[in-house]
């Protein structure tokens, strides 16, 4: 021991509490575990494992604990390792024999699996819930001011005009299928594991099904090993949030733009800002800023749960203990961002010059004129190769597009006629696009009242 | 240009072509991108935008191009960039002014969009096939082999006596839960977003729904904007396809570990393996490890799709071409597992007697003896606490737990009776757990049946 | 409003609080803050920008309230945002004007930087110091134990018998490359911010060479704008604590291995496990697990750090806050991995009978017999088809390798001698390995010295 | 097999050669195996293990292998493997017994980890040879235009006036390191593992250190396991690859923003972008962005390694072979951007009257103001409140801050004097910034000596 071991000692016991411990984090599902171990409780009894009167004494004693729990009036300590044991502990410190029933027929294998899906219940729930109040303040936006008409980019370049309405209600499009896969998710979330114990169910005979019903779950877990083994649900989740929180660091990157000075689109009201009492000119987006870098931490925890997974042989193993962290980490980020991001939206101001300025430049209208030549019948390709004819003979002449005569316009695209000079104007742009899904103002507002009505 | 500037040269030019060409690996596209193209042309026809004649000599022509493309009688130069050039210039060098009509009303911008989604509609109906087949793969395996008995393992620690083919039937719950992932997916990629151009839909009059009718999408796009910045639905997939590649790194995991010296508890079949004329020991069980190597292969791929997309600002950005490659590996590394795995699995042969020499153990039946101790009315944890006694007892003494006489048992386990003695047989084990989901024989075989049905 | 801005309201001033604000982490960074600010105002006084009088009372006051953070005596609220105006702000409210001097030709975003680089110093610092713990632990584990014979694996299959003090110095090279890492990253660490400002330098006339003397980094930053926005050397030591997980999370693999009945080859000390009194056989390879599981964490952490810092403009970007949560996660899991690792591997028992008995198949000392057909002049790829034939003869007679004669050997090994039937012991075959870094016991004796030498 | 097995055929042979094959990726080593056994063969000569007159054919047969390769002249099938297993082939077919011997002593275990080495330490040097190039584009661009005053941006809003130069020099920096950490993980890359074995090292009497100075590495491997096992070396390498990447992000962004219509402070040559014969506005930074999205690859590349290596047992496993593929894709990715990039910053146009435009709005100089005061003596918190109170005044007047006289700035600063008055101009903002780092052009200028030198 000359080399190493001196430095083993009485501390060691104490790290390794605090290594293994899990109550720190998974304190927070209390509710779902009490929730469970009083459907377990109720069932057990019914089926004559254990006497009616000890669920009775179980179920009034967790609600008394749970209360506990709420009011801060509970004793944590990482020596009783995690939630569960907390929780039966206290159960049988009170009820004595009665409180050492209820952990009949169950392991903390299947008891984790069941309360992990509860909380991914209520979270999917909730996240929707805000997601919507997302959208509304997206489409609020889109209703006050949406008939603005800004550039469209592609490649961060001028393309066509579009109205601001549009360029919102795309992201109304993006939050919507967040929702969905949410949804699709939690069909995978809401199987019911318990009673599949440690690994193998048990050998007495308990009644998943009566439990299932009592839980609200759809159906119970068909293989125990499976049941134990399984966290896609997690896995899948997070993946959901990830892609969720893509979206806001998209929008999140539009805004800082439309905030820099040389963009002065729209301008965040100071409560989403940081200003600086030295730099006036400083209004930092710093909410827009923070959430497209915590779509990273969301990445992370992605990242971390795949890691995790990987290669583990059936059926629990130890690590999946790390499967908490992240995916909390994971919910407290996305409901941070969704609790502030919809105000600082439905709040912004809009400058309606500056965007139209951007908008107005004649050239953002080339592809207007290509496509009348398409309608009086010149294949599009030619059509394309006159209009672009056209702008270079602008471009040598030095004049902007709309400043050329019918008969200079005639030297590049011989078919133009009187009405191809009234096509520069991004007001006529949009209001030629009607089609379905498409930035005329009849389209934009049409979608308007679609998701107001859906939302409301 | 002292410092640097000498070594700008001619070769910039086609290293400036190798770096934003895409054709090198979009085109696979080709059927999709022909098949949208006619379904466009049709439509433009339909709407009068352009000539029915021009319509139906572009339909032949692409015809002609997918047969030549098929027979490798195409050439791709990256001069042209991409797919949707060379099928366009094709068609004009070949039609002259009515194939130079097919691009109307369209961008590169939307038709990719178009041609991603059709690709992406069949990978997912190909690979759920596949998947399909692994699942018969297991069932067949548990079928034939299912009622040896094994340990069940948690913590890779012998826990409780499990039938092997409810080993296996875990593998095939999970792969259920991947084909129902890869459906709802589908749900998001069925859907048509031609029409949407640059990125402000169009100013012709064309008839999106009629598109989406012609190539049986279930609807249209809601938002131009959206249409060309999406790529949600290849994120999904891709993680859907991490998490089935998850699945498959955990089974190759158990089944490397029961290929070992130290478990024997299968071999597989020569075909799978690379054994060595050298040393004869070795069969080494190359397929699983790289199955489970390759999982890593997805992984960087998501990694990949979700760093791609963060932070763009609306719309279409060229960062976006980075997108198929990883798209493409993803599902090529995925198919090729399926095309072996399944074979391996049902070829696999079993060694019972190893396998239930290893679950023999009675220490194996702790479990039952405190259940059964429930059965009469003890309540659980005191019945855990007992048990914990005898098998100290036992250890101190240095017998096996079933080699104690009942008055030895009783010393710990004041309850127990008789029946208590005849519990450490792993066969008495697992038939006594049927509930729903246990590895109870019967259980087990209602199951194969279960899945025998559903995938026939 | 109607559809969304009901919800607008009083909570959002406290949800934007704790959105932005980073104190509940970064106060943790308090002593390096002190240190900096110290180093800060003394020069500042040396180059006559403050009082001499008021940098003695900065130093004072700041000493006083780094004692009172030592002693949780002092008051964090989220409103003052972060620990650098925590601490400003006790400066003034006790010294007034002499107090408000210490924020002169200073910005947060360099001193941030600063604190970062002088946590890190210190981390890296702490971190090598805990690895060579762990690498002493591995010695004195190969010093004890290390003469035991073992197979050595590849693809989880018998290949040919090793040292067992071998596989274990095996970690501990991997352990001297993560430390060898984490000095280079500290190169990079070890560059003096302090000076660049919000991020273009200082009007006024700082000595900043004097700050870096007295903190003593190697040399001072050569560009403000890259000093406040670099987070490279964050991302550079995340990236090098994962690969020390992973190394980890490898032998923590092989732990869990030689735990399992199957293998049997070392047992845990009881401290680093969880029994269960139920499950006897049950012992629990925890550590070893939750270590193997939190390789996952840190990768999680660095993908974050990646992804945040992917895509910013220059310079500092309120994105950048993200990064500390990431990485003070990471310091955290490695070093309490580091607390405990250690102890387990020096406490770790071995089954030596168990490991020779597994090794002890001569068809492990296969690769001998062809080696040993080279040393008399046989071309290797034929020495070893001549020594698969014979494998393939034992086989076919169902004889293990070593009961063969003489004569059976030469039928498919015509140069056989007598010499080769001595080939099969695990013994003789470890002993003849002795060139540099090969299994022999006097090369794997002389590698212990050379690494207690370095260690002691 | 009613289920499943009908489609278990003769497909599945070939199948199985493609999926275990690896000579499709790492047949670009093949230089780097030629070379490993060129000095194989000379030293196992040396040593009397095979005779000199083999090793001589034998190297004469290899140069003509490699001479075949190079020119296409050489036959590769996925049924030999991998490229070693070609190399051995043809020079067996060639030399008949000769041949025969030159795999003494040696496995592909540690013969693939020569080769990856090698060839890493090749990849290092052209690597760090291009980001030298890169440097010296961006000194030279700094050379020419860096005196060019633009705003310096901090949350994407304009905060001082710094120099262009001053900004591309930032990136230079960024660069160094990135060589610095190339050339420290070349330090591990260049440490000579043959003579490993499979695992366990060599019964034969071989010589490493003479192969280790034939081959040019620092030192040979220290531990025959750990040498085939690992990876480390490949991770960090990758690792630092994903910094590269990320820094080309950043400067990609800048790139993108400055050539948007509403920054206008770059144009990029028309080579290096797509521009559109319709949308004449239209120039997109296609490089820039291409490159930014290919930072998302090297990242996958980084993960799918990672994830590769986690949690492998001891020693070399197949999952291993997927180590190349990603690591090539790296390689091949960031020399392809290393390729361009220097020549679009080399050719960078810059329009100077747009980037003093912007930074030439007073506000800017708000800190000049703060820092004046605490020359003559005003705390800097005091400062900075008064400067912040003289904004509020201007902003509430709506006039701009040199709008004002000496005696309306003496409201809100009593301590102001004539010399206040002068301090909102750009130029003499950072012409008083003069310290080490700092954007003053005296400084600027001698970093751009400072870096012509060093890049010299």
């Amino acid at each position: 021991m000359a080399l190493w071991g001196g430095r083993f000692s009485g501390q060691t016991d104490k790290e390794l509490t605090g290594f293994s411990e899990s109550v720190s984090f998974d304190k927070r599902l209390y509710k779902y575990d009490i929730m469970g171990s009083k459907a377990h409780a109720a069932m057990l009894a019914e089926q004559g494992i254990i006497p009616r009167a000890a669920a009775d004494a179980i179920a009034v004693e967790l609600d008394e604990i749970e209360e506990r729990i709420d009011e801060g009036d509970f004793k944590f300590s990482a020596e009783l390792e995690d939630i569960h044991m907390h929780i039966e502990n206290a159960l049988i410190e009170k009820l004595g024999d009665e409180g050492a029933r209820v952990h009949s027929a169950r392991s903390r294998n299947d008891q984790i699996a069941l309360d992990i899906r509860l909380y991914l219940r209520d979270a999917v729930t909730g996240i929707c819930a805000m997601i919507r109040d997302f959208q509304r303040a997206l489409v609020e936006q889109a209703a006050g001011n949406g008939d603005a008409i800004m550039p469209g980019f592609t490649h961060l370049q001028h393309a066509q005009p579009v109205l601001f309405g549009h360029h919102l209600l795309a992201y109304v499009e993006m939050l919507e299928r967040d929702i969905e896969r949410l949804e699709d998710c939690s069909k995978r979330i809401n199987v019911m594991p318990l009673g599949s114990g440690a690994l193998a169910g048990s050998t007495l005979k308990i009644d998943r099904e009566e439990v299932c019903r009592a839980l609200n779950f759809s159906r119970v877990t068909r293989n125990s090993m499976d049941a134990v083994a399984d966290r896609d649900f997690i896995i899948e989740f997070i993946s959901d949030l990830a892609i969720f929180a893509m979206h806001v660091s998209r929008l999140s990157e539009d805004i800082i733009l439309w905030c820099s000075q040389e963009f002065s689109f729209v301008e965040l009201d100071d409560a989403f800002c940081t200003g600086s009492s030295l730099m006036p000119q400083k209004k930092n987006p710093d909410i827009a800023e923070l959430s497209r870098g915590k779509t990273a931490r969301v990445y992370g925890a992605l990242t971390a749960i795949l890691t995790l997974c990987k290669g583990l042989p059936l059926t629990y193993n130890r690590d999946l203990q790390e499967d908490k962290e992240p995916l909390f980490d994971a919910v407290d980020t996305v409901k941070r961002i969704l609790r502030l991001y919809p105000a600082m939206v439905a709040t912004m101001r809009i400058r309606r010059e500056k965007m139209l300025a951007a908008a107005s430049d004649p050239a953002l209208m080339a592809t207007d004129l290509a496509e009348k030549l398409v309608e009086i019948g010149v294949p599009f390709r030619n059509a394309h190769h006159r209009v672009g004819a056209f702008v270079k003979w602008c471009r040598d002449k030095n004049k902007a597009l709309n400043e050329t005569t019918l008969k200079e316009m005639r030297e590049t695209i011989p078919e133009a006629t009187a009405e191809f000079l009234e096509l520069f104007s991004p007001e006529s742009s949009v209001a030629k696009r009607e089609i379905t899904g498409a930035t005329g103002p009849k389209a934009v507002a049409a979608q308007i009242e679609f998701w107001k009505k859906k939302l409301s």
